[in-house]
């Protein structure tokens, strides 16, 4: 595994998850060049920055601390050039990457590693206009990317050897716990499974099982803390008792393929989106998104570093 | 809201379910009556109620000072005389639980609450050879029951004025998160949850996109803390930024239920098994399952007190 140490990164974005990205390369002393089509891009990231620095994972930073590491341009050449790692965050309009990608992978370094928070587009796509096409890797972080641990790290099958390795190896230093696929798919893996829990959870609310609010309460007092600390696999493991998952699949036998028939598959028309935002208007709707968020952040910090300190 | 305070509760079976009870009964004060079938019960619950005690939310406690409170019987008529709250944990199997419950209800005071840990039978079954077929209630937890918050509260539609109340009353006394279900269905709603996750867990490991211990390191990192935090609507709501769920069902639109048939329906055959406990044996099947059950309740009691000292 490669321990290099990237010394300047080029930010491509200044949305939501870019901002993520901007806060956590800066917290942890990166120098950050921050390219974007905003006119005011300067003025909206030192404004966001101060949400952001308030929930690092380590504690709150000064915001203009932060702020003195970046340097902001409009030109996408200039930000990379002599960028050890540029992390693009532009809108998911293929087209539009791949151009971004072309122009980048001629701007910056040749060693320069170029990587995408793509949430639905796949390696091989955005690399295709470029000279060694397997050169672009995603490192698709979960919301928001100063917090939360996963990177999803999605290569191309042409990805030169040692390319998975350094990404994996920059998104380790900065403390974040990627995951390498070995397979491209769309969505990745944790985009899926919130997909899977949400079409179940759409289907429980619209047969009139339980509100909104209700099944959010099912989920924070039973599986999520439960899925904090142990994957789904190892918790059926142990739910099997001493004899572990064998002994659950023995158990169940065909029950548990032919349970997944028994699972909804709610249709998404007018009348469910308006039961489910009556719903969340009447309980969480009623707090201001920032409050939300703020509280979201500082329990998700909690919890890791409560499982940290246990570990 | 009731809030008659229970003196003694019957516990019926002495499986794991069961014990988690025991000990959180005893631990809240109650006097516990145990029946059980098993000629070694007093001793099994005895060595048993070591690592419960061990592991209780509050710290542990001396598991003597817990086994002081139980009487053993084997006999399901004396257990439940006089006793406030019946707790039934037998095998799941109808004819069998009907014909407990008949017992339970003839030899129990009449305004007992009688209530069932079932996972998979429905409260009008269960209450069926009963002269009021409405009284059974079902107070299903999620395992283990000492530690986990959530007890799904399901009641027959011909249950009595209140009953549903003095159910949700006696688990709150003892600290849990019980959640009512507006109508029974079968599974409930956190192993319906649970299922819809496995199921695309179990596909992505078929298709080789991430292995047993991948996929459980991307829910840990990322929607496992998620969710023990904000359930997944809430989740959603702020993953919609400020616009909330109404933006990000707008921004989605009809791609959310067209995503619905993109996830996976694996099936669960003799290839698929043994693929999931090779890949399961390799990582965590190394160590023993005291180690890891102890390292998961630690790990959750460690998550609910870092976001009960938040709140």
């Amino acid at each position: 595994m490669s321990v290099e140490r990237q010394r300047t990164a080029a930010v491509i974005g200044t949305g939501t998850i870019a901002l993520g990205w901007i806060a956590l390369f800066a917290a942890r002393g990166l120098d950050v060049r921050v390219s974007s089509t905003r006119s005011d891009a300067e003025a909206h990231v030192r404004a966001e920055l101060v949400r952001y620095a308030a929930t690092l994972p380590e504690g709150p930073l000064d915001p203009e601390e932060l702020f003195a590491r970046l340097e902001f341009t409009a030109s996408v050449d200039a930000a990379v050039e002599g960028a050890d790692v540029v992390q693009e965050n532009a809108l998911e309009d293929l087209a539009l990457k791949q151009k971004l990608f072309a122009r980048i992978a001629a701007a910056a370094p040749r060693d320069a590693l170029l990587l995408s928070s793509t949430s639905t587009l796949l390696p091989d796509d955005l690399g295709a206009e470029l000279p060694t096409p397997g050169r672009v890797v995603v490192g698709h972080p979960f919301n928001p990317p100063h917090i939360v641990p996963l990177v999803e790290v999605v290569a191309s099958e042409r990805a030169e050897p040692g390319l998975v390795d350094r990404a994996v190896g920059f998104y380790r230093e900065l403390g974040k716990t990627p995951v390498v696929l070995r397979r491209a798919v769309p969505g990745f893996v944790a985009n899926r499974l919130q997909s899977a829990l949400l079409r179940e959870s759409i289907h429980l609310v619209r047969e009139g099982v339980v509100t909104v609010d209700e099944l959010d309460a099912v989920v924070t007092a039973s599986i999520g803390s439960r899925w904090a600390v142990v994957g789904p696999f190892q918790a059926f493991h142990l739910g099997g008792g001493a004899g572990g998952l064998r002994h659950w699949f023995a158990h169940l036998g065909d029950g548990l393929e032919r349970s997944w028939d028994g699972l909804g598959r709610p249709p998404v028309d007018a009348d469910t989106v308006a039961l489910l935002l009556e719903q969340a208007e009447a309980s969480f709707g009623q707090e201001s998104y920032d409050a939300l968020a703020t509280r979201r952040d500082q329990g998700q910090n909690a919890v890791i570093a409560a499982l940290t300190e246990l570990s």
